[in-house]
């Protein structure tokens, strides 16, 4: 049966539209860069926002109006796995990714919750052969269960970490049978309430561990898919270990992870740890670490995750540069992690929310794309950094010069002269790529 | 000449003493777990802070009344190096810190700003024999003359990076002539005002190239001192690249240099980042990266850096137990890299701040000490993570476990119990070491 | 029957001991400045948190465990009374707060949630009366509801006004006919999530209106306990109106309502509105508006409202000295409205978290005693304001002065001397103070 | 002499240009909802950021290339009213604003500083007439000098209170001779360091006893100008007593001073204390206090004020949605309390910065006249609220309903429906509006 009846397939209409119910700048065919727009966004929708979420926040009861929910259970499970597909194939976007307990109800046991993840995965291999819709990746939800009150793979349960080990085993699994193109780790509790009892040499090394074992499993199977983690500073926990891109980045290096590991980076939780989304890419880019994006955008002026739809505009063109510079996002994509308002509890809501994020990243790329032909960024980075390319420059970044030959050079050239930034100039460039851009 | 006549050596007095110019904690010869106090914290003043800083700030001209600001240029910087001396010998503290341009003017050359050092640092070293103070660490100031305003080791002006290599390499060997302990790096101005400018790649890569000359160099002069790096998030610049200690830490490995350096922890700069002085503290020494402590404190509330002299005893005990934890902070210290505020202008004030930090420092120092006697916190953690011992926990410590084992075990163990961790009950027994010690 | 059967009445056991069940500082009948600790501090604990909080969080589901939690319904409200009132009498707390539906379960109308509310409010008076414990506030939830999801008092829908209408109106007569000395508004959905979309004049007249409503209600119903307020920036909504002391004290005066109002704060709202809590009661006290609080207290490097437990002697400290200063809390009380940590999820915590909170209350009331009887700040402003006293001073305060006098005198006395405030030797003070109470 | 030599008049060349000289969006006499782009925006140069700040920060020394700068004192005063005029006419602004101490040297003694005054006063006001150009506000800096230390009007010091009526005084006698259309007040240093050593009652007092003054003086001397607030929160204060909007309207309702003030709004103020810049406009906007607003941006991850010129237009276009909902910014306007970049250290940044300003402005501006002629916002309302224009809704407005009568409304309707807001939708709307107006 259909939950969307009043709505058809959304189509591009172009920025003239009024119509709330079209695209007006995606154009999934739409070359840009020698690409199609499909090809560079690789959209992709999130199950738990989309299709569980029911509204509820930590003052307030679930609200939401979801036609589905009249029955319960492996039932209901069964229900949203319709859903999704309808909502996929109406709202044109190719992938979609979820937790283990958003497509399947947890059971008594391990036992019976795989058994019903069992029957549901099935039920979306039928449903993505008979779209053509992907699974860009999938995860284990190992923060919202009491028994991941102190952690999963940080645990100071060895039961618990046991417990979790199982539950990625499953994953991984499902990743094979349902052709996973990643497959994301977010340690939602892996952190810590309280320095006070907290062995933190011990967590981080049992986070090692773990890992280590995926990386075994997962070539025990086959699974050919991106290992991505994704960074969170905190919330629920008070401070979560892979706090940030580069914290995340500490850590692989540390245990020799690196290699088989990239970042889900989502704008919310780089703003949440005190940096710009462009940062957070930026700094996976040069590590060559950037894996995937969560789509999304935080209130400056909130402390907490409000995941929300992605239309600021400047966020988005400069993520969709630093996607660019890095030659795209290789087999990540943009999953939307972002959930409408609680007041806006319609299931219309639904689609108007994912088509103002695709809007604003179709936007987006295309600006993104014109300040990269025009070579607006590169130019400024060529002539800013021009000193080394010859000179006393240019023996710094090949080696030759040290500390000694440094001095005398700089007694003779202590008279500095520095060209300014024009940053106000640049900014008002940056508009005018933004508005000026069809 | 003296200039603070009026008060002579300050003297400890113990907890009763309403003496504003004594201590009432800080006991330098009393033993606390078999080491004498002084030797435990290694208090060095700051004399940025505490001779040159005049209490200007971005909405007010200087206004400390400092009895010394008679003369100028090199008769100030010698008149100074007398006040430093006076100073901590009353104060008694056994070490102090400097940036080159604290203790000697710049000159209009790079040749002269050196000659000037020259100076003031055979002054210096006839101070610290005649005193017996010594240099817990030097550094150079890469940040306050315009020359830096894109940067030091990161500029973009290849001229600014080899001026900056002279400037550390005179500063390493003003280090070897004064027989300083460390020698610390902090990059202001290493990081950006706005990335769309800026070359992160490329200036990574020269902090990298910079820091390998300065261990290249000291190798070749000798000098034995720890290097150490001093993180900070933000301000003056937009984003530090040295955000935190864990970015630090990850930038040492990428670049292999993890080995040459240490980090000089400051709890303002740790909050500004947005985490605990002991977090931080904790995560160096994890990592064998715990080298020194500026010991100040901010104010939670507001947004920049306002260097506060330390009173907050939960901060400064958790602190403290941390670097017992760490077996001591070996060849760092406590230094103060506190200012007086504003409206505390006058030169007695630099005695109250000091001793008011002292005392916290030491009083930190005894209930922290108690707390490890008493096995306050090891006997939480050896609890928490009893289950790590033996069985299933043992086996996953110890490698024998993996994905599949794990599966087999939390099929059988699905039903799982955590204890709570009382983490009220700890909050209190905390308040009872710090109100309970004596 | 007993839900905590191994607790028995919590007793004073004074500052050496370590039984985790006993008060070190909180004794009943010590009197501290003329009156006993019970009559200063007026004890209260939240229904809400101790008695029907689970433990969920937005990424994790319940995790308490809470013996009564065996029936559900009217049945479980009715097992709720009688934990209530074992817990307060165990504990020893005289009073005790609650919203609505914390007590008694919504109906399927209003009609209906009335009539469960009559059965639980009958039962509540009953084990007032046996017991001796008294009802500190009550209030009605106009948040959790989705009735609730545009606001109440400030909604956009008419409909949800006089449904809010009506259940304040039952509220108040709950409070009379439980003997309240106070009624609490807090306006968690009054406010806005978009500013786009919002009238905000019409929503603060309609805010207007609903108060003088309550208070019309209030005078014919003979209810004579205190109107409260209870401040909060943010969280759930975006912006909430009462957005801290000073906020709502403009309201009240805009719309003539400062008369009928006192304010309620929370340690965690004052810092979420970026202010510490002693600025919040201080901005209360000097606008005669000190009604009642909130005890617990938030970590100020989370952005969200943790509500924990209070235990920074610091903060409890600065509190009590202004209550001791406003005269005492008058009809108010100090309120915990604070939970216990979702790792800390069995029934002791519940004991050991308010017992760590009186304790800090006990202990900060001592301090603050001990300061006020020692004149330690009325001796600093005397001091420092002193310049008021006579002269140009005390024509400035008389009304003599005006700008022409005053150039006139400024003229000849442009040589300003300032004095320094000595603010590290106010906070070593302090310190002494804090730790030097006994 | 002129100062600008290479740049000439700023011309409109439309939104293709590229010339960076030039404006693409601001075109002076083009007519916006009947009234020319001048007479909405009345743009504002700060001669303080503009000719006098020098590029310093608290790390770093001053370093902006400003070739006026080469004598000092009075002469160098006069020569930036050179430059001001310069700057203004090739800008294009036809309004500045001012400081007392931006324009003129204090001198050793009041009646000094004064006299420097007066010769400069002199010359701005031959200046003005012979350019067309006016002054929109002056203001006296009474936050640089130690003398304020303690604050101005709160200080504890009452010699520093006269001293500030003096200041003051000579400031509105400014005003009168210059034309200016309104008097600002910034309390920079009104607030406190602690609450510890702080009589917030005294201090509070004393500023309206200030305020009252100068409204009686400016009376005297026939002052026709209206008086403006600008609130900040903090920085330098720790506390500054206009915190915000809200607060400033609490303390002007408290003393009876509302009807004698409007409020000069900031964007960067309103982000530090916690709020959006169109909260701070909406907030003035209903009480009726919207008075002028001073342009610029902050960085939201960024704690202090960093007084960027304005180029987000998001933030713009709601600003200025507000002041045309206003009816128009009054006799106020848009002035550029902002700086450039330390990095943006030429001469010639003055002027992109200023365009960038100016533009942004202008495009927001048509984008929110684009948004009123179309109802954008009044459509959403109009539906939003339409409950309350009949029925239930309308005897709330009209004062007909009570608790009792709503009650028995709601015990009949309680069954609630509300609507959807589509908040998702409405912002992808407004991204249309700023995207697709030309
Ligand atoms: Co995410
Ligand atoms: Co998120
Ligand atoms: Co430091
Ligand atoms: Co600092
Ligand atoms: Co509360
Ligand atoms: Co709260
Ligand atoms: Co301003
Ligand atoms: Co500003």
């Amino acid at each position: 049966m259909s939950y969307f009846k009043n709505i058809s397939k959304i189509q591009y209409e172009g920025a003239g539209s009024t119509n709330p119910l079209a695209f007006k700048h995606y154009n999934e065919n739409e070359v840009v860069l020698g690409k199609s727009m499909k090809e560079h966004l690789r959209f992709a929708v999130a199950y738990w926002h989309t299709f569980t979420m029911n509204g509820s926040d930590p003052f307030g009861q679930g609200n939401m109006i979801r036609p589905w929910e009249t029955v319960s259970g492996l039932d209901l499970a069964k229900e949203r796995v319709e859903v999704n597909f309808e909502f996929l194939e109406k709202l044109g976007a190719p992938y979609y990714c979820f937790h283990d307990v958003d497509v399947a109800p947890e059971g008594a046991t391990l036992k019976e919750s795989n058994q019903n993840l069992d029957v549901i995965v099935a039920k979306l291999k039928e449903g993505m052969k008979s779209t053509g819709v992907k699974l860009l990746w999938n995860t284990a939800n190992m923060f919202s269960n009491p028994r991941y009150v102190h952690g999963a793979a940080t645990t100071s349960n060895a039961d618990v970490f046991a417990y979790a080990a199982a539950q990625v085993k499953k994953g991984l699994e499902t990743a094979v049978e349902l052709g996973a193109e990643n497959y994301v780790f977010w340690g939602g509790r892996e952190g810590y309430e309280s320095l006070l009892n907290t062995d933190m040499g011990l967590e981080l090394d049992n986070l090692a561990r773990f890992f280590q074992m995926a990386i075994d499993y997962a070539k025990e199977i086959g699974f050919k898919g991106q290992f991505l983690i994704e960074p969170k500073p905190k919330e629920p926990t008070k401070h979560q270990y892979d706090f940030d891109a580069a914290t995340t980045i500490a850590f692989l290096q540390k245990y020799n992870l690196q290699d088989h590991f990239k970042l889900n980076l989502e704008a919310n939780h780089a703003t949440l740890a005190g940096h710009t989304f462009e940062h957070e890419l930026r700094v996976a880019r040069i590590n060559n670490m950037l894996g995937s994006i969560d789509a999304n955008q935080g209130d400056m002026l909130l402390g907490w995750d409000t995941d929300e739809f992605p239309t600021d505009l400047y966020s988005v063109t400069l993520a969709m540069y630093e996607i660019l510079e890095n030659g795209g996002i290789g087999s990540g994509g943009v999953n939307f992690d972002a959930k409408v308002r609680r007041s806006s509890f319609e299931p219309e809501d639904l689609f108007y929310a994912h088509i103002a994020g695709m809007d604003t990243f179709a936007k987006g790329l295309k600006v993104a794309a014109k300040m990269k032909e025009e070579k607006f960024i590169d130019g400024l980075l060529e002539e800013r950094y021009s000193s080394f390319k010859s000179g006393i420059g240019a023996d710094i970044l090949s080696g030759k010069a040290n500390f000694k030959s440094l001095e005398v050079y700089a007694l003779e050239h202590s008279d500095i002269r520095n060209k300014s930034n024009h940053l106000e100039l640049v900014k008002a460039r940056l508009n005018e790529y933004i508005f000026g851009t069809k």
